[in-house]
């Protein structure tokens, strides 16, 4: 067996939310790469360990910054937010691992924003659902749009990541207008939370119509229910089952 | 406010991959009611708690012994395995919360298997993916088979949930027949694992032509690559993007 370097997902920020194998996998590391902000969310508890970051886009760059360090024969942990293996470092980590044989990548899970963000709005996600990217930097927009009309097709309920940056601020009500071309009605019910499990965490619910006008950001998680979805006292739930 | 009720994810049954919130949610309460093999893969810890269960198919009436207890002054948490808003019973205690106005519901996240099965995987669901229930015990089969013709044609990776059980034995083979009539080649990567973090965890890797004859039950999460989806070092990878 070669240097082991461990993929962490760390759940939302707030550290109640990571699994107890994460925090001792991160307690047993001797070096800590990740993306700047994440590293900020762990706060003051692993400043004893090495922590190493390389700006947004240069992912492939801090991947290959744990191979170098394993090598070294250190313990090496790779943070990512949420989940490591849902838009995460996981499968850029084992694709690389080829050109380091001697190098072991294992991926330990953490909660994504489908499931975090679901608990704060109440249960949208409680039946077949999808997760879907806005995002068009590693993905062509026409795969997104496929992707959307599918969702609608198959009347999924939906998790939305990364709805809008500031240089894609229409992104969601493009996705929106083409869930609604495609058989979702316009009263939908719908919600988006921000800051999940951070400071300043907000949520709202509202049909797909209004969703169109939301204020979103690189930190809002959006949720469409689908067509059985129902707000009961304040919360988004899709329910269990469907009444046959 | 009222009667508070947590409706707690436990995550796949290790407790070391709960969350802190979690395990301080049950520490806390004074009734825990899941059904019997969830209470008993929480082991000893919970031993001095009140723990409640009913039958599997007797939700309803495990939900209302929440409500209940709730309403005799009791701190009440209600397992659920994986995430409680996942295929969980996080929806069904929102909808009776109607019943009770003076109880609030509120939901922990756990770690579902769709994060912790493809993590012992490698990445199978690093891009855009659906999660699917086979089980056609709350949904008719024919929306099931309108789901995976749509997670076909959007090509999204896949996490099947309840792929067998001893009555819906050939479930997971129709699953695989519908998706290959509807555009997923016979050599697409797919995996499954048995017992997520608990004993007898096994893992294998497979192309979907081989999955139709896999050995799978009611513990067994099924993962369907993306087109782009590869096998690397015995590991199941979804690409985090495509090469344009």
């Amino acid at each position: 067996m070669g240097n082991q370097i461990y993929v962490v997902g760390i759940g939302p920020g707030n550290e109640s939310m990571m699994t107890a194998e994460a925090l001792q996998v991160l307690e047993q590391s001797e070096v800590i790469v990740g993306y700047t902000v994440y590293l900020e969310l762990l706060g003051e508890r692993f400043t004893d360990k090495e922590c190493l970051s390389t700006p947004m886009r240069q992912e492939e760059k801090r991947c290959r910054i744990c191979f170098e360090k394993a090598r070294e024969g250190k313990r090496v942990a790779l943070i990512c937010s949420g989940d490591a293996g849902i838009y995460g470092l996981a499968s850029l980590m084992l694709e690389l691992g080829k050109e380091y044989p001697d190098c072991e990548v294992a991926v330990v899970p953490g909660i994504t924003a489908a499931s975090s963000g679901a608990a704060v709005l109440g249960a949208p996600l409680n039946h077949d659902f999808c997760v879907i990217s806005l995002s068009d930097l590693l993905t062509p927009w026409e795969r997104i749009e496929k992707r959307l009309v599918a969702a609608a097709e198959g009347d999924f309920a939906m998790a939305i990541y990364n709805p809008a940056s500031r240089k894609r601020a229409d992104y969601l009500e493009r996705a929106c207008n083409i869930l609604m071309e495609h058989g979702v009605e316009p009263e939908r019910a719908c919600g988006y939370v921000e800051n999940i499990g951070r400071e300043g965490t907000c949520a709202a619910t509202c049909t797909i119509q209004e969703l169109v006008h939301a204020k979103v950001n690189m930190f809002t998680t959006v949720f469409i229910g689908n067509s059985q979805s129902e707000i009961i006292g304040g919360k988004l739930v899709t329910k269990r089952g469907y009444r046959i």
